[in-house]
C-alpha cells in the first residue's frame, strides 16, 4: 500500500483547509482504486463539502451551534475555553474517508473539496495520511 | 477494481432513497471485499439505517432541526429558500461509505439499508459511484 | 479478504466500549492495509475519539441533545422510551469506518480511540465484523 503523511497548518482560528490539491497530486498516475484520508488526531475531522460560495464558514458556525464553545459543557477540560467540543467533534466529522479514483484522479464531483475540519485553536500544525489501494 | 455509476432520481422532495438493491446486484458473484458507496455531489450523503419504519423521515427531521432551511442563516444562498443547509449536509452525513462483502453478498445487518440521503430540491437526478475493492 | 466477527457485550446503558485492543489484535502481522470497521446492526455507530478523559460521555450527552430521547418526537417507535432517536444515530455517527494499518499497526495518532457507540438500552450485546484489506 502506498502511504505517506502531509501536514497542514491550521494555526490558532478554528477553520477548514482544503487537502484537494496535495490528495491530487498523491494519487496521480496510479491508475484505478481507492484513496484513503486519515487524520491521526482526536479534535479533527474531514470532510467533503463545497469550498469557495461560503459553506466552509457555515460548517463552522453549525458545528459552534452543536457544540458550543464553553466550559462547564464537557467533562473534557483543559487547553481553551470549550477545548471539550473539539473532542467530541470525531464522532460527527469523522477522520476518515474513502474516494474512488480512476486513472490516477479523484472521481469528485465538480462542487466537492476534501477538506481537514480543525475547530481546534491549540494545536498549530496537522497531520494527515494518505494512502492509495489498487484491487486485484 | 470494477466501478459503475448509477442514477438516482430524487425529484423535489427532501428525502431518503433507497440503493441496497442496485448495490446487492453490482457486487452479486464478486466473492470477498469492500464495496464503497460514493456520492459525486456536494449536497446528498449516504446513511446506512432501517428503512420502512418511519426512521427515513425521522432523519430528514432532524436535519432540518440541526440545518434549518431558511436563508440569513448561511453565507452559501443561491437556489431555493435555505439550501445553505445542503451545502453543510454531506459534514455531517458524509457522500462515502464501505460495506464488506461475503461470497458476493453484503454483510449488512438484518435491519439495515443504504440509503442516498437528499435534502436538495433543485436537482432532480443524482448519481452515485459503487466501486468494488477485492485483496490479495 | 480477511474478516471476523467480534461480540461486544454493551448491557442496558447507553455508552461506548473501546474496540481498540480488539482491531489491534486482528491486524497484528499482517502487513499494510486498511482495516474497515463495521457494525451490522441499525442502532449502533462507530466514533474514533480520545478515550479516559471524559470525552466519551460528552459524546452520549451531545447526542441526548441531537436526538432527545422521548417517544412523540419519532415515528419510528418500539422498545424504550425515545428509542426512536437510536434509529437516527447511524446516519451521524456512521458503522463503517476505514483506519490504514503500517506493519501490521494501525496508524492511530496518540489519542484515537476506536469505539462503538450504542446508545439502544434493549439489545445487550453487538456484533462489529473487522475486515482488512491489503493491496497488489
Amino acid at each position: 500500500m502506498e502511504t505517506i503523511v502531509i501536514e497542514v497548518h491550521t494555526g490558532r482560528e478554528a477553520g477548514t483547509f482544503d487537502l484537494t490539491p496535495e490528495i491530487a497530486a498523491f494519487v496521480a498516475g496510479r491508475g484505478d482504486g481507492l484513496v484513503n484520508v486519515f487524520v491521526p488526531h482526536a479534535t479533527a475531522g474531514i470532510a467533503i463539502i463545497e469550498r469557495g460560495a461560503g459553506s466552509e464558514f457555515d460548517l463552522i458556525e453549525v458545528i459552534d451551534h452543536l457544540l458550543p464553545r464553553v466550559d462547564g459543557v464537557y467533562r473534557h477540560r483543559h487547553g481553551s475555553e470549550g477545548h471539550g467540543a473539539d473532542h467530541v467533534l470525531p464522532a460527527f466529522v469523522p477522520p476518515s474517508t474513502s474516494i474512488p479514483v480512476l486513472g490516477g484522479v479523484m472521481a469528485l464531483g465538480t462542487w466537492q473539496s476534501v477538506l481537514l475540519v480543525d475547530t481546534n485553536v491549540d494545536n498549530l500544525v496537522r497531520q494527515v495520511r494518505l494512502s492509495f489501494l489498487t484491487s486485484v
